[in-house]
């Protein structure tokens, strides 16, 4: 296969980040065929931030958004929200996550994962938790990176039902819960 | 009421730490009309430590039965444990677990503990969770302490299925769930 040129590869590049900003440099570089240093030095050119950055330019506008939390009770980056609808957030693994005997992603953090982002979701001032109930689909590894989407999909009285499900950087469904949250007043 | 002798209320105090070793000196002062001050004074006397350090010293050779955690990813304190059938555990909830806006006890708090003590009571060596339904039933205040009660109620094939209930120190329940984790090889 005969390789992009620069320009080719640079305008490519551009596209899919705009259609999903969270590529790391190392899938960018398997995709295009090119070292990963080629690739930083696009995005350098080009003045793309690295993802990490990228997440947490769009997470601080989107977090803005929270009513019934305080920024430092969410667990993972906020990517995505209408407020009364639909969340979106990210969560990298980190070592301090990882159980000691399994290598797998502690329970707490998936958890937090999708019930904090399924408060933010809610539109209203003051919520608390009433029900959850949750499925793990698949073992989750340190390599992988998370993506949870929230949907608020009935309201009755003061109850708010919200589902959650959680990918893998595969695209694999891991995680799936349904919770109901009742405001207060 | 005339007030019991001194000799008479550490025998007292003597028996109901025996029974229960986690009343607060503010709790003993209560049921025996003292201040806390002679509590204090009377621990000191009998050589009994104060309600952390009886919970720590218990916790330690409770904690050292567990197989399927390390001992940093428990949340609470151990206090029995019978593995194979029943643990208790206990959290003291601190400003840090609270939410900003409800002024209640954050939720991954109380799942960790529930979540944390079904998976310390399984007798394996690896486990993961599969499945967990969950109820709370009333609003957790910081002034609460939770004892949560864990039970191994069913066991088929590779699958642990274990109960878990939490009270408040006012003995009403206060969160119930159920629990299915799977054996790993």
């Amino acid at each position: 296969m005969k390789k992009k040129s620069r320009a080719q590869r640079q305008k490519e590049l551009i596209d899919m980040l705009k259609t999903d900003p969270f590529y790391t440099d190392e899938e960018l570089a398997n995709l295009f065929g090119v070292s990963i240093q080629t690739i930083r030095l696009d995005r350098m050119s080009l003045n793309i931030p690295e993802l990490r950055e990228r997440v947490k330019l769009i997470a601080e506008t989107e977090t803005s958004k929270v009513k019934t939390l305080g920024v430092k009770e969410i667990t993972g980056e906020i990517i995505d929200l209408s407020v009364g609808s639909l969340g979106i957030s990210m969560l990298e693994i980190t070592e301090d996550m990882i159980y000691s005997k399994t290598n797998t992603l502690r329970d707490t953090y998936i958890f937090s994962l999708a019930n904090s982002l399924a408060m933010a979701t809610i539109d209203a001032p003051k919520v608390i938790m009433r029900v959850a109930n949750i499925k793990c689909l698949k073992l989750i590894e340190q390599k992988d990176r998370l993506i949870a989407k929230a949907e608020v999909y009935r309201k009755v009285d003061r109850k708010h039902y919200v589902k959650v499900i959680v990918n893998n950087k595969s695209q694999e469904q891991i995680f799936r819960g349904k919770f109901i949250f009742e405001e207060l007043d």
